[in-house]
This record gives C-alpha cells, sequence and structure tokens, in this order.
C-alpha cells in the first residue's frame, strides 16, 4: 500500500521547477497526482484545459504522475481521490509564510492529510509562472526554463495580443 | 518496498515539537529512522548515550520508528541505512534559510537523496531545545512540551549543578 | 487619566484572531477604540455598516470597547478621538515589514502618537480575512475561526453570488 | 572609460528615497541613467511623460545623471545605452526576495549586465511610491519625503479627482 | 489603577535604541521598570551593578521610570512587582522570530502577562549593544548612539584591556 | 580616475562563493582590494598569512584586484587605501539583516564611503565558510565548491587533528 501525494498549483504556466519538483517527488511517493486549480476567482492567461493538456505532456514519461483538475477545497478533492499527503514547493522566505498558514489551514480542515515540502531546485528558484509571463510578454527567451510545449504555447498566445 | 525517512537532530533535548513530528512522519513513510548527532565539536546538554534513550521511551509505542546514533556526515550514515528521504522541521524563517542551505549541500553531496520538510504543530512552534534548557534551569515548568522521562532528567541535571 | 488604544483594519470580515486581540488589549489599555476603515478605494466584500455591526455583536461584553468607522488619514482620525497608541497585531514576517513602515508613517506624521504591536494567539496565526473568504465561497468550515454572527453573514453572501 | 549604471523603475510618484539613491550611486558610477519603465500592462498614477519630466527636475544638478523612457525587457534597453550595472535599492526582506529573482533572472537573459544593491536611506526606508499615494489620497502632508514638482503634482492629480 | 510595564533587557550596555523605547513606553504606561537581567550563565562585558547604575542615570529625569536587576524566569518576576504588560523593541526580521517565541512562551507560563512590541526608532534601528561594543573595542566613536556615562564606561574598559 | 572597491571578510576560508563575487566585481570597479580582517577576538581556522596567501592565489589572474589583510575599522582601512565603496555579498535574508545594519553603521562613521552588494551567484548561494569547514572535518568532498588550494590546505588542518 503506497502513499499518494497530491501536488496542486495554478500552474499558469507550468515551469521546469515545477517539473523539477514534480519528479523529485515521485521518486520519493508511490504516486503523484498533479491536481491543477480552476478557481473561478482567480483569472489565467491559460485555460483550464489547455493547462493539463501541457502537464501531461511534460510528465507523460514519468509512469506514477498523473495530471488532473479540481475545482472546489484542495482538502476535499484530495480526500475523494485517497492522497495521504499534499506536496508543496518551497522557494523564498515569502513563499514560506504563505505555505505555512495554508498548511496549518488544511490540517484543521482535514486533520489526516499532511503537507511536505520540496526545496525548488537550485536551477529554479527565480522562476515564477509570473516572471516567465512578463518575460515571454517583452519578448525575452524562455528555453531553459519551461517546456518546449510551454514555450510555443506562451509564444502564440503573446503574438496574438 | 517502502521509503525509509531519516530525521536527524541533535536532540538536546528532544522536545514535544520533535515528537510532533515524528509520529506525523510515521503516518507518511514506511520507516522512520530518528539518527541522534554525535557531533564531538558541539557541546550538548545530555550525553549522546541518554539522548537516543530518552527518544527510545518517547517512541516505544510506533511501530515503524527506530532511534539511532550516528557520527560523521547526515548523508554517509542515510546511505548506510537505505534512507531515501530526510525529514526536516520548519518552524520559522530562520529555520528556512539554514534548512534551504543545508538540503541543497546534501544533494550536492549524495544527489539520490532529496530532502522533504515539515511544518511544526502550531502548538510546538514557540517549543526549541534552547527555550527548554532555558526555563528548565531557571526553575519553570515545561510539563507540556516535553515528555515526562525528559523533564525528570532535566530536573536531575539542574539540580546537581 | 486612562490610555486609550486605538485598533485599526478593514475586517472584511472580523475573525476569531481579531477577536482575541481586542479581548488583550481591553486588559491593558483604559479603553480600546475598534476603527472600521471605510477606504473607498478598496472594494470589500462586507458593507461597513455590516462590517460595524458584526464587531459590535462580538465585543459587546467588553465593556472598556468601542467599534467605529472612520475615513481619511488614521492619525487624523485618532487624534480627533484622543487615542494616545495605534494597537496592531503582527502575525508574520510580511505582517511586520508593513507594519514597521506604517508605524513609522505615522509617527512622522503625527509625533506625539505611538504604535503597539501583540502576537496573534497561537491558535489564530494562520487565520486571515483572505483565507477565511476564500474557504467559505469553497463551501468549507470555518466554525471555530470566526463568530458565529460572522460565519452566518458569510453563508448569506457567498449562497446569494 | 567610465562604468554606466542604470537604475531602472516605475517612479510613480519618485520620492526622496529614489532620489537619494540616485544622488549615492552617481557618486560611484561614472554615469547614471533613470530608466523609467512604460510598462502597458500596469497602470499608473502618473503618466510616462510627467514621470520622466518629474525626474529630470529631481536631478537636474546632478552631471552625471541622464533620465529616459524604456519599454520592452530591461537588459534589451540597458545593452542598448551601453550600460555595465544595473542599480536597485533595497528597503527590506520583501524587497530583497523579489530583487534576488530579478538580478538572477536578467544574468541569465544577458550574462554581462551585473547588478548591484544599494541599501535605503535610514530617513527613508518607510517610504514607498504606494505609500505616498495613500497619504496625499487621504489628505496627509509628504512635504519632506517628495520633491516640491512632486508635492505640486500629486495635490494637482487627487483635488481633480 | 495605572498598568505596570517591564522592559527587560540585558543592556550590556545600554544604547540610546533602548532609551529611545523606554522614554516612549513610559508616555504609554502608568509606571515602567527596565528591568536588567543577571543571568549567570551570559557572560557579559559590564558588571550587573554597573548596567543597572549607567541605566539609572540615563533615565533619572523621568518619573514614572524605575530601574532594578532581576534573576530566575522573568514571568516570575514580573509577577512579584505587580507588572501587567511586558515591553519590548522590534528592530529587524531576526528579531522578530525570538521576541514571538518569547512572547508565547511567557503567555503559557504565566497567562495574565501579555507582550506588546514596539518599533526601535529610526534613528537606532542599526544600533545594537554588540556592535557598540565592536567598534569602541576597534577605536571607533560611538557618540551619537550612546549616553555619554557609557560612553565613558566603554572607554574605561576598553582601555584597560 | 577610477573607483576602488574594497571587499572585506574574514574568508576562514575564501569558497567559490567568494571568488564569484571578486571576479564580479572586479568587472564593475576600476580596482578591488580583497581585504582580509584579522579581529584578534574572533578565532580561526586558518592564520591571516595563510588566508591572504590563499585568496592572492586565487586572483592571481585578475589584474585590478590586490588582497590584503587589515585590523582596526573597516572604515579607517578603506579610507587609508582610498576606497569610494564597500562590496558586500548578499545570500540570504539573514545576511541581509545584519548587512543593512553594518552598511548603516559604516556610512555613520564614514559617511563618504558607501556599500554596494551583489547577489551570490546562483551555484554557490547555499555555500558557506562554515558549512565548508564542517564538511571537510567529517570527510565530506568540496571539489567544486572551493579553490583547489583552499581544498588542500583544509585537508592538511583537519588530517594533522
Amino acid at each position: 500500500m503506497d502513499n499518494i501525494g497530491i501536488y496542486p498549483g495554478t500552474f499558469d504556466p507550468p515551469t521546469n521547477g515545477h517539473f523539477d519538483l514534480i519528479e523529485r517527488s515521485s521518486k520519493i511517493f508511490g504516486k503523484v497526482i498533479v491536481a491543477v486549480a480552476t478557481n473561478p476567482s482567480k483569472k489565467t492567461l491559460i485555460t483550464i484545459k489547455k493547462r493539463v493538456s501541457l502537464l501531461k505532456e511534460m510528465v507523460k514519461h514519468l509512469e506514477n504522475v498523473e495530471v488532473s483538475s479540481f475545482s472546489g477545497l484542495l482538502v476535499d478533492y484530495a480526500r475523494s481521490v485517497g492522497a495521504t499527503v499534499i506536496v508543496r514547493g518551497l522557494r523564498a522566505v515569502s513563499d514560506f509564510e504563505y505555505e505555512f498558514q495554508m498548511a496549518h489551514m488544511n490540517k484543521k480542515l482535514y486533520p489526516d492529510l499532511d503537507t511536505v515540502f520540496m526545496m525548488t531546485g537550485e536551477k529554479y528558484f527565480y522562476v515564477s509562472s509570473n516572471i516567465i509571463k512578463e518575460i515571454v510578454s517583452l519578448g525575452g527567451d524562455v528555453k531553459d526554463l519551461v517546456h518546449e510545449c510551454v514555450e510555443t504555447e506562451l509564444k502564440k498566445i503573446y503574438r496574438i495580443k
């Protein structure tokens, strides 16, 4: 009986920092579910459908990783898929405080579900979805920082605009 | 084939914050090894032998938890016992930065060994081994903050002194 | 001649963390004025009138606590009601920096008015108005984290929407 | 052959904290270019043209300081004007993390361009463009915190509104 | 019935930053007791007797301020003198975390005693007892940063050595 | 007339993180003086003479870099060698606060001398002199993290011990 880790996020877009964490957590947990949040009150650049398909493309060679979307409370979704642990990445002190609060809140809402954190890889600690979008929108190159399919998608979106 | 987590520390003394983390990680990993560091350059109040026996007393009801001591590099010891992941607690921003550096250094020394972090329980985030020692040495009461056997040991040490 | 403390905030909604601070500061200062900001440039979920009435309901048993609303600069309002000290809660490092800047700015604007800070109670340090709204909007339970009248109001608002 | 420092920002509005940094960096570098960002996705209170003219007024007595505006990636503009170093101010921990990430990202995009940081003067560490706007909009006095021409402009804008 | 604030510290030596806080808190609380810690396990440069007399010299014009020394737990001493609130200064994020932990620990040990924090004055936020000692020991001038009697004492100590 | 930057430190031992900063600052300033502190009150593993010779070996190919030792106040030494700017590295939030305080104190002691900060390279942000010493003392490999001559020296020291 293996542990199931759930790795939630907005992934707008997914970066190589996200991928690094998915790959590393897939070696620690029996199964990893990448859970893309569909929060209607949060505007995203990329549709939920597209974000899921980009992540599926990125992780297709990792056998114990699944990608899905969810709405509502993360703890409710985690419970419904039998997840035993939430996996989150930590990049900086500001992440730390928000994550700290969320981890305690989630434990309050569902005491059986704990959270573990992994440090973002040293090559990616300065990479965030927002910085990626800003750079592409201003014509910059993000080749080493996102998967090829993400780069293609972002270029398509910003050219149209 | 289960994952083996190693939870290293000085545990001088072990607190209820440490215990909370051991108990929670024992639900996430197949086996948890509590590894007490015997660093000759670091002065401790309690002998290594006693720290190990206090921890053994504290975790005796947790079936998949072992307590042992180690010297030398943590990554070498972790490798020798087949650990696949280091478990560390995070309490505050200052912990975060030191832990961040150690996690990257350990990955540099032994790339197959990753680190996961867990947040200290809300009831224990202000409890550290140093504060416990200070309070007992000044005559204060730490009943809810350490195991009974730890309280007894600390009182014995400070009375003698 | 007692000191008058003013505890300003948006309180959208007021939480049990806010209440904990009001109750504790009411034991330190002769009188505490809970001052709800009516900042027209900041969108709130709950109307100013309702926020004031929720707080009044929450503190009705505390004899030396008053609730009022204000617009304009806090220091001008504080001066007009004879307050001698601003009371603020601190939850995390990020709070700290913003509060640090505001305390110095307020002292610059009105040198006679100082600010004191109190730590958020350990049970509430992960509770913020924004997290409360997010959880209720996603169907989660916040019973222990806000007053009953606040829970009722939030459920009414999100059901309507 | 002197070094050219580029000091980028939104300057909406420029404050005395900005001016302090410009003046101090003009003593360290052969030439300093104050580069005002025209980011169409970021709403500003003051037009780009006006922000440039306010800064020109503020630095007119500093011989080796120029003011200009730019759009697109900062590193591309820096390269086009022959800048060898980006100059940034640091006020607080939260600045630090964002700046840390941007400095590494800019080095990734253009490895020859390094970033140096200077601490905000002690008299201005609590002054930010946003706080200045908030105070003026609420009728407060910012005389010692911004240049006269900035105060005049802000009063004009908020009176109209 | 006025509130009694207790302002504890090592004061080795007392600085103008400490004095600023004492003066400001003396305007907020009915009485302020400056409590100098005599912790035998902590080596100090200046004797406890001398630290008390330096502080007495510094505050002799403040009518509602007393200086005394204490040993043992702060909360026990605070209780014995009828203090209702602990006053502490905050200078930086690293202060914040330690103070946060101590405030919660003290509340755990003595629930009726709360802690309030005040920000160090902008002119003194970079002044600490350790930096003062380091500078004087290396021959630097600390005239504006400590009281005259402290400067005299430090020069005497370091000349002898 | 070029600017002279002074890069002070204990360098016990110098790391590749230090070297990265020296190399990068040598491109920004006309001349860089690496100033090794001989603080008699601070115990070091490596003698001052050896630390200077290790640094000289490391920077021998950088034409505009000099290495020297100093005692007393940094600002006095900087003045004596005509330095116009202090260069410091920033690695983490905890560095930031200490550096912030020192930069302001140095400006107080010698107003003409400013401080600039550079971010530690991403490959070295987890490398500190203390961690290097700890790892070598425990038998670990630090080949990519320090210069060959430093590794040789450290091995010699720890074997003897």
